[in-house]
């Protein structure tokens, strides 16, 4: 759509934020949730991250880069949870999560 | 990324939400800020409306529908708004409201 | 802190953001997660309309009257959903969520 | 509402990011918007993270503490901009900035 420096980052953003949604949702309707509930927790707290980072990087702000290292440091730790369990749902959102996560360094430097 | 009912409702809502977070920056270091004073208005509105509706549908609310309802008018006013104007982020921005207004009024039905 | 006609429904929209919040975290380390799992969907949902509510309203938004109607309904299926949980952070929930479908019914007028 | 640790801070949080909304507002309606431009920038950006730092320390996020940091930051920044215009809402504005980086930074410590 445009060719704001922060593409790339912007839409990896979004992507990790819909990936932690759809995997907290799906965790919340496992067979056993208890064992998913440190995985839910960090996805809600990246999916609003991520979120508030591709709005920021949108509007140019000021703090987007200082917004994209605390934003790289929650997907580091979404991944890592996420990459433990099997399910496709959380696969996904560990790939998610380690691609934004690479893309905000970028961003942070 | 999925495989979702909602995917392109969900991608014309990031769009949309950032073309509109563009067009308020942008507006704000037009020359005549005040001409745009409107146009700002609506496009935070309408980009807070945007990402809150891709996120319900991320996550499969049983709000999304109408929530997505509420978004095609917002949407709808924010083109109104910006097509008035002749700026190119104006322009684009109007583009993207229509668009995800259409895809937020196939959602609601 | 100031004079808004709205104050009081922003007030109740943050009291209520808050109890949802609090709510999903401490549903998520109950021994039986899985017993509220549509306890949590709907907390996250609340939480998030109500946020939004709570912005729309303090910035007075042409859309604070329409949004408001919307987030009143997601607050009565909230509080339906946690009054059946004897918890107090569900029962504390419950009441933020019917104080705050009150004042944004009388907001959506 | 409750005893979280965070209680004074999350109510900081909101009263800034409802100043911050309410100040954009109003800026966007005074007679030399172009004046206000930057004032209105950092206004939404303070507004959006105040918002979610509220959040945030809502559900006792890990992250709640980092952000907060980052939060402060933000504040400062808002209210060093607001409190050199003379506009109630400004003038406002800067005194809630200031008690919110105050409350975010006994809280990032």
């Amino acid at each position: 759509m445009n060719n704001s420096k922060y593409q790339s980052c912007i839409q990896a953003c979004w992507e990790c934020a819909q990936a932690c949604e759809m995997c907290a949702s799906s965790c919340l309707r496992e067979e056993d949730v208890k064992a998913m509930a440190r995985c839910i927790e960090l996805d809600r707290d990246c999916a609003d991250i991520c979120s508030l980072a591709a709005v920021l990087m949108s509007r140019n702000s000021e703090l987007a880069k200082e917004f994209c290292a605390l934003c790289a440091k929650v997907c580091r730790a979404c991944a890592e949870e996420c990459e433990k369990h099997q399910m496709e749902h959380c696969q996904r959102c560990a790939e998610a999560c380690r691609k934004c996560a690479e893309e905000c360094e970028r961003m942070a430097v």
